[in-house]
Order: structure tokens, then C-alpha cells, then sequence
């Protein structure tokens, strides 16, 4: 069911036709018998290339000929079923005891850089994902029971980097200070390329992993790889250690959200991206042409987990993507991120729930992340919307027009930064929440305060001054809603189907929602919000 | 992050001004003071009604006006902090001996439907998600303590079914057998109402929740409530107790891949839907307007998923949202629907851990949710396609075109299900995996069989005769992959970024796709896959 039909054709696919012809070079059916011919050549040409290979080195009377060289096209051929070594066994100081000379180990890998030493030996480093180990290829003596030959080393030197080898060899205890496998090496008997790569490297694993000390160095002139060349070559990018960490925390802060919510009763749900009308914001939404009419992508699964609620599901959560249309070029908006958002039936109060539901997790991700020094209370602080305005206004804070600040006005990301400082002053937090925004700045479905009609119920969550969760409780009454909804200019005939939900009752509700992408590049201080997304989507990048 | 700007604008909004002024019935920014004394209003009304109804009762000298009526607008007022009683607890068999008689529990819960029995009693069944619980609401003998009235009856009999309410009353042993909670009621003390359902249902739960037998009594009329009326309804339908547990079940099958996954090393990707070319089938690709350009939406995440492995991401996952703009409107196909996707670099053979990776854990889900006799071997039968051919030939069985089968052939999903049903004769077993499809009908990144270049490396699961996963070893050298492209119709130009992540070097590698809804509507037999999908999306539904 995931693999759609692969070739493009003008006419809608029949029901059960779920795989299409291959096309020739004018778009026509080819024939089956065109198909096989054309496949079996296929299929030739690598074995081909590789008994052309063979041919070469056995011509050259070399005896090490089945040692090296390149593999045919893996095509599954065979199973020996053998074991294949990864790095990360190796990373116990006396690893190498564990393998016996007697012993040679089977290992795939890429090949990070080779060199030559004399023409009697290379070092190959292999790496495996953020491991290196050295690989030694020697020119063997008389009496070894192994051939490596000249051929062999000069073979192994020629390897482009990056290019993908099975090496079989011995595991020796070796002091390698150039590797992350410190203590031993692969003394290397064969080596073939699986996956040869000839084409230039946009730029090189280490040389996209230098650090701001190694540019500092004076007698250096390395040249950043900035980063739209990381971007525009982001499977290249991906393989730097870097990347590689932190693509593993994305996908652990997933698994603790989930974990926490799942303990707590919370169900996960996927929601529709395709809407049926421009929902929420008609500013930053994309349009998409559905069959003879229009849809549009949701900006948030906001009305979706809001009509689950209405539907009984008591506590509901989804990852998914959110789409949004907004013309910023900055350095924290994407055009589609991931959002964690969830929603909860409440019995009395907004808050039930604000410490289990997200400080712990909030805290516990932040600790296990510990990429800078980052303080935090045992008891999450909640400071007051007008406290915080007060803060600013004592330490000289004005808008951005230079007007004196006020309570009813939203903050700027300046004032939001400067008042994380303040806090982080008087009350030692790098984390807390800031409660009772203005009602003016929130979304229409966000509940005004029982008390005070100008405040609502709802909160924001900062991290070193940078917003990563908005929450509030939500508006369950259908009337009022649709009140609310006039007053912000929007018509409630486009939202019919959000407003029927609450028509058939709703419980009190809240909850909120968190941006991956911005809870990552926050918490590892990675600068740019592109760092944190695989393949990132702003007004000008849409590839790869 | 999550919660978008609620007014739609025409201009662009500025980086900074997250959050919009509402405007007024012209569209212009509402000052400051009218936004006030609006709200002011709107906080006002809720609360005025709650007045009249309070002093309507005391009017009527009614003891026990404070026990019952309409609570103002849930504005997070009050935090006593008192627990509230779930029904699971009531559960036991011997639960009321945990709740003695001087003590009242708090409950809220839905009214599922209210009737008098004379003038002084009133039968209350109370629902939360897939429990009721019979309420009593009974006038008080001389002497009691609690105050209930020949008023306070009337009201709770008043109260229309599916409104949500606040009861405090006392738990007693009793005998229901119309109830979930068959041990025990509750003699109710309090009832006020927190959300009241004034709409006029479009169907109740009990209608919605009527069972084949029930149809088939000869004494009864019932209307049936079609798949339509529900989807239009789709928040009043998801309170039924058959889509409380469907959804439930959905949610775990994703934890169970999950959890599987992630003790195989694998980790979770979120992958763009917003693509810049229309990959992998033209003919079935939205298209979004972006900016002032154009993007389409993903068909699944075949190509991310496959340029993580090229970026050494080893073993990846994703669970999100697959778009398919095919225009079939059968049980079985929806225009979006949720991906369960991996991909992982192999060593040896592309059927390396197809037993670890999906047998066991499909095999799990299926005992989870046994909602049929399901059987299945300890060794999953693998079939080689062929070899289904022959057995489909052998009973007769013929193309939909009334030619000869051949092994070249794609199945039609009647001959899918024949061979289903030819599979379990000989083989004794519901599930069962066809390996070895042909070439021509896989999509162009699939790689051909080593021996034979008219078969591929691929396969399908099949559960009660219908597929529920596509998996297949992928193409990865580039000059190969892009000879397939051109020979199956697709300009290499169009996915450039793709082929360049194989330009720079990607292991072998395997992987595979399951349709959550597709998987879950097989296990439970539901008969069409709008059951399994909280709000479907087809050709001609976008709402709600």
C-alpha cells in the first residue's frame, strides 16, 4: 500500500491496477518481450564490470586477485548468514581481547579517508554512522598465510572516499588517537567495494564537522561549509557526526512525549492534514487543488483534537506535520514542522495537569540534553502575564515602536529574551511559564479568565527566553464560540463542522501544543531552526 | 508554536506579531476599548444565566435549589482539588463495598438518556466513553439529610441526553443489568449540568451502537444508522463503544511497531510532505500553491526515507500522513491516509530480518485483537509468486479480462482473495508472504532478482487475502536507478536531489510500508476503511 504506481500516466488507474507498465522513450507500453530483454541487460552490466576487474588482476599475476576489487551489484545473491562487526563493540577499552587472531571479522563500512605509506602499505579509516576505526592494509611477508600485494595496497589506496567496503581482517590492540576506536585496529587481509562513489564530494564529513576552535587556530584557513551547501547537499550533511546526534534527539524528545502521555492515560490519534476550508488563519494557509475543488493543509491539528474531545476521547495527543504558509525568512520558521500536540478533558482548572503533563518531561528532556548549562527550579515558576510586562517596563523595556509597554500588548522576541534574562536574574530559572496572556493576542478558541474579560486562560513556556509550548484552556461553549469567532473576524460558516462539535457538548477542555523542530534547535543552541528538521521546507527551499 | 493567528489577513504577517487584533464585522482592527467592553459582555452572559435559573428555583421555594441547575460558563474558577470517580473503578464485582454510605463521590459524566418513574424518582444513566452507570435521582423521605425535590427530579428527568454533567451522590450496591456497571448505582444528591446539548441529535449512541442480531429480531423496525450519516457526524459517531475501541486499537498497532522498532535500533523520522517535484506517480500527486510557485504532496516517504539510509541513518521510521489524489471510491481507499514506513540498510540479503521486523510483530497485533479466528503458522509460509500463479491456475482461476493467468501478471483482488482462501486450505494459515513479484509490476526503485531479471526482490503480506504490507530491496547504485526511471517513464531530471543522494554513495538496503487504516480495518473486519480513519477523506468527503 506504500509503494505507489511508478510510472506517471495521463488517465486515472483503474481500481485493481495497482502497478503500471514501464513506458518507452515515446510514453508507450513496452512490450514483455522488450521488458526482459532490457532487464537482462541490465542485470549483466555490473557482473560485467566486475569479471573485467577480476580479469585485470589476474593478468597481472596477482596472487591477492580474490582479495580486493569490486563487488557485482548486490542483488541479495547469496546468505551466508555470517556476522558482521559494528564499531561500537570496539569501544570498550580492552575490546580487542575479544577477538583472537585466529579469528578474522566481517565488516561494512564507508570509507572515510585513505592514504598511502611507502608503496608497502595504507591506512584505510572506516566508518560506521559517528565511529571511526583505523584499517591497516599491509603488504604481506613470507610464511603469512594471507596474500596482500603490491596490487592490494594500491587498491586500497585509490578507494574514493565515502565509498561503502566489506573488509575482512583482524581485530590488533593499537594506541589510534586519529579515530574514536582508540585502542585497536583492523589489520586488513580483504577488501572489496560494495558501493564505489566517483562523484565529487560537495564537501567532505570532516570537513563539515570542524568546530569554532579548529577555525580560531591561527595557521588554518578552512573554509565553513556554510549552511545552504549543507542544506542543498543535506544527505552528505547527515552523515557528520553532529547531524547524526541530532537526528537521534529528535527522535528520543518523540518517545519521551509519548511515553510520558501514554502513562497518563493520553491516546494517540492522526488527525487530517487535507481541510475542507481554510481554517484558523486564511493568511498562512496552502491551498491544494482536490480533484475538481480546493482543500487546504491544516495549520495545526488545533479543531481536529478539539472534536475528539467532543467525541469522548477524554485525552488525546499526535505528532504530525503543520503546515504554514508564512512569507519569514528567519532563523525559527519553517513552512512545515512537527508538531506534539495534545488535548485533555479538565474537571476543574486549566493548570491540572501543567506539572505532570509537561514540566517533568519538559525538565526530564532538558536534563538528559545537557548541552550548555541550563537551570531550572524543582517547582516550575509561574509568573503572571502583567508581572512579566512589570519586569520589562522596571528594567526600561519599551515596544518596538518605542512606545511605553502594557498589559494588553503582545511581547516582541526582544522583550520575550530580555525578560528570560530578568528571570533568570531574580529567580535562578532558565525555564518557566508565563500565565493569563491578554485575550486579544490569543487564538479566538482560547477561554477568557472567569474574572478578568480582558486576560484568558493561557500560558506560554519559556526556555532561555524562547517560547516552546503554548497552552490554554479552550472554549466548549458553541454560543460563545461563535461569539468569539465574529469578534476576530472570522466566519463561522467556514468552521461549521468545528462549531457541530460543540453543539453536541463538549467537556471543558485544554491543552497545547509544541514545534520539534524549535524544542531541538533550543535545547542544543543550534542557531537556525533548519539544523533541526531532515529535509527543511521555508518560502525558498523545497528540495531536496 | 502551535496555535496559529487567529484573523485572516491579507497582508503577510510581520516576523514578530504572532498573534493578530480581531477585527470588526468590516474587517477593521477593533480598538482597545471596544475589544474590552466586548469581552466584558461576552464574560457577563454565561454567568446572568446561571442567576436566573438559580433564582427561578428559589422562587419556587424549592429546598434543594442548590442541588441541582445549570453551572456558569467552566472558566477555570474554582480548585478544590476534590477527585473525581472513573467508572473503571466500579468495575469489580464487589466495588460499592469500597465506597461507604457517608461518604459522596464526585462524577462527571454524559447523560446517555434520563426518564421519570412517577413523580418522585427520575432514572439517570450516566456515560463515560464505554461505561454506564445507572443514576438515581429519588425525593427525600422526612428525615434525610440531603434535600431532593419534587423539582429536582423534574429537572433531572429534563435534562437532554448527551449534555455533560456534575453529579455527587452515593454508591450502592444494586443489581443493572441495562448498564456496564451491573454491581452497583449511584443515588444521586446533586446534578448540575456543566455543558447542556439543546441540538436535536442526529442519532443517539444506542442507535449507532445497534448490533447485526438487533436488526434481525422479528418484533423490532430499526433504522439503520449508514456509514454517511455517521461520517457526517463523525464527533456524536466516535462516542459509540465500537469507534472508542477502533481508535484505541489504532493507537496501539502504532506502539507496537514502535516499540518493535525501536529495540531493533531503528529511529523515528519525520520526513517533508511538501515536495518539489511531483515524484514517484504524476497521476495521482497533489498539487499546493507555494508561494509563487507550486509543490506536491508526498505519496509516502519512499524517497526520504531512502536518502536518510544514503545519509548513514542506518534504520529508520516514520509514521505520518501518505496523500494519494487517486480518484477510486471503493471500501478500500482513502486520499489521505497514515504510513507506517521503514527502511534499512542490509547486509546479505533483503530478507534479513523480515522475520524479526514485521512477522512477529504483525502476528502480535493480531493476537491482540483476536476479533475472528485467525490462524497462523509459528514459520510464516513465504510463497514465491509463481508459485501462487500455478495454484490460481490450477483451480480455474482466470485474469479479470478473462485471459490466462502468467506469472508476469499483477493479481486482481479477486484473484487475491482467492488465492487467500487456496492458502489456507492447503496451508492452513491466514497469513502468509508472496515473494518474488515480477519486475514490470513493482514501482522503478525496486531491484530485480539476481538469477532471474524479469522477477524482483519484493514481496507483499497478505492477512485474510488482502495485502497489507508492500516490502522490497531498493535499487541503490545511481546509473542502474536512473536506467529503471527513464525505462518506467519518469524524467531522472524531475527527482535530482533523490539520485544525488545515490551519487554520493547508499548502502543495499530494504524496506517496507504498511496502510495503518488498512491493517486495522483487516483485523477487526470492518468492512470499509472509513471505520478505521477518524476523519476520512475521499474524493468527494473533506469534512468534517
Amino acid at each position: 500500500m506504500s509503494e505507489p504506481t511508478p510510472a506517471p500516466i495521463a488517465e486515472p488507474v483503474a481500481q485493481d491496477v495497482k502497478k503500471d507498465a514501464p513506458l518507452d522513450e515515446n510514453g508507450q507500453p513496452l512490450s514483455k518481450g522488450e521488458i526482459k530483454r532490457r532487464e537482462k541487460e541490465a542485470a549483466k552490466r555490473p557482473k560485467e564490470q566486475a569479471a573485467k576487474e577480476k580479469k585485470a588482476a589476474e593478468e597481472a599475476n596477482d596472487t591477492a586477485a580474490d582479495n580486493y576489487g569490486k563487488l557485482p551489484l548486490h542483488q541479495s545473491q547469496e546468505r551466508s548468514g555470517r556476522a558482521r562487526l559494528s564499531f561500537e563493540s570496539l569501544m570498550a577499552p580492552d575490546a580487542a581481547s575479544q577477538y583472537p587472531e585466529s579469528q578474522t571479522v566481517l565488516i561494512r563500512a564507508r570509507v572515510h579517508n585513505s592514504r598511502a605509506q611507502g608503496a608497502k602499505m595504507a591506512f584505510v579509516t572506516l566508518r560506521q554512522q559517528t565511529l571511526t576505526l583505523q584499517g591497516v592494509v599491509a603488504i604481506s611477508k613470507e610464511g603469512d598465510e594471507h596474500a596482500v600485494t603490491k596490487q592490494m595496497v594500491k587498491y586500497a589506496t585509490g578507494i574514493p572516499a565515502e565509498s561503502i567496503v566489506l573488509v575482512e581482517g583482524v581485530i590488533k590492540p593499537a594506541e589510534v588517537k586519529s579515530c574514536t576506536v582508540q585502542t585497536c585496529e583492523v589489520q586488513i587481509r580483504k577488501i572489496h567495494t560494495i558501493v564505489e562513489v566517483t562523484q565529487r564530494l560537495p564537501f567532505g564529513v570532516d570537513e563539515a564537522s570542524r568546530t569554532e576552535a579548529d577555525y580560531a587556530k591561527e595557521d588554518t584557513q578552512f573554509a565553513r561549509v556554510n549552511l545552504d551547501t549543507r542544506l542543498d547537499n543535506r544527505v552528505m550533511d547527515l552523515r557528520t557526526p553532529v547531524n547524526q546526534a541530532i537526528f537521534r534527539v529528535q527522535s528520543a524528545v518523540c518517545q519521551l512525549f509519548r511515553e510520558q502521555l501514554n502513562s497518563l492515560g493520553f491516546i494517540e490519534i492522526h488527525s487530517p492534514k487535507l481541510q475542507g476550508a481554510a481554517t484558523e488563519s486564511g493568511s498562512s494557509v496552502f491551498e491544494v487543488s482536490y480533484f475538481k475543488g480546493k482543500a487546504f493543509l491544516a495549520q495545526s491539528p488545533q479543531l481536529a483534537k478539539q472534536m475528539c474531545i467532543a467525541g469522548d476521547m477524554e485525552r488525546v495527543y499526535e505528532i504530525g506535520p503543520v503546515f504554514r504558509a508564512e512569507d519569514s525568512n528567519t532563523h525559527r520558521h519553517l513552512c512545515e514542522f512537527t508538531g506534539l500536540d495534545l488535548e485533555m478533558a479538565i474537571e476543574e482548572h486549566y493548570h491540572e495537569g501543567l506539572k505532570q503533563k509537561y514540566s517533568n518531561e519538559v525538565a526530564t528532556i532538558a536534563t538528559q540534553f545537557p548541552c550548555d548549562e541550563f537551570t531550572w527550579l524543582d517547582e516550575t515558576l509561574k509568573l503572571a502575564f502583567a508581572d512579566g510586562i512589570k519586569m520589562l517596563k522596571d528594567a526600561g523595556a519599551k515596544n518596538l515602536d518605542g512606545s511605553e509597554l502594557s498589559e494588553s500588548d503582545d511581547l516582541s522576541t526582544e522583550n520575550e529574551r530580555w525578560l528570560g534574562r530578568l528571570v533568570k536574574e531574580k529567580y535562578g530559572t532558565d525555564y518557566y511559564i508565563l500565565d493569563k496572556f491578554p485575550l486579544a493576542i490569543r487564538p479566538f478558541y482560547t477561554m477568557p479568565d472567569a474574572t478578568n474579560p480582558a486576560l484568558s486562560n493561557s500560558y506560554d513556556f519559556f526556555m532561555r527566553g524562547e517560547e516552546i509550548l503554548s497552552g490554554a484552556q479552550r472554549i466548549h461553549d458553541p454560543e460563545f464560540l461563535i461569539q468569539r469567532m465574529k469578534e476576530c473576524g472570522i466566519e463561522p460558516a467556514s468552521m461549521q463542522g468545528y462549531i457541530d462539535a460543540f453543539n453536541l457538548g463538549a467537556p471543558p477542555h485544554a491543552g497545547g501544543g509544541i514545534g520539534l523542530e524549535r524544542v531541538v534547535m533550543l535545547f542544543l543552541k543550534l542557531g537556525n531552526i533548519r539544523r533541526a528538521s531532515l529535509f527543511p521546507r521555508d518560502p525558498k527551499r523545497l528540495n531536496p
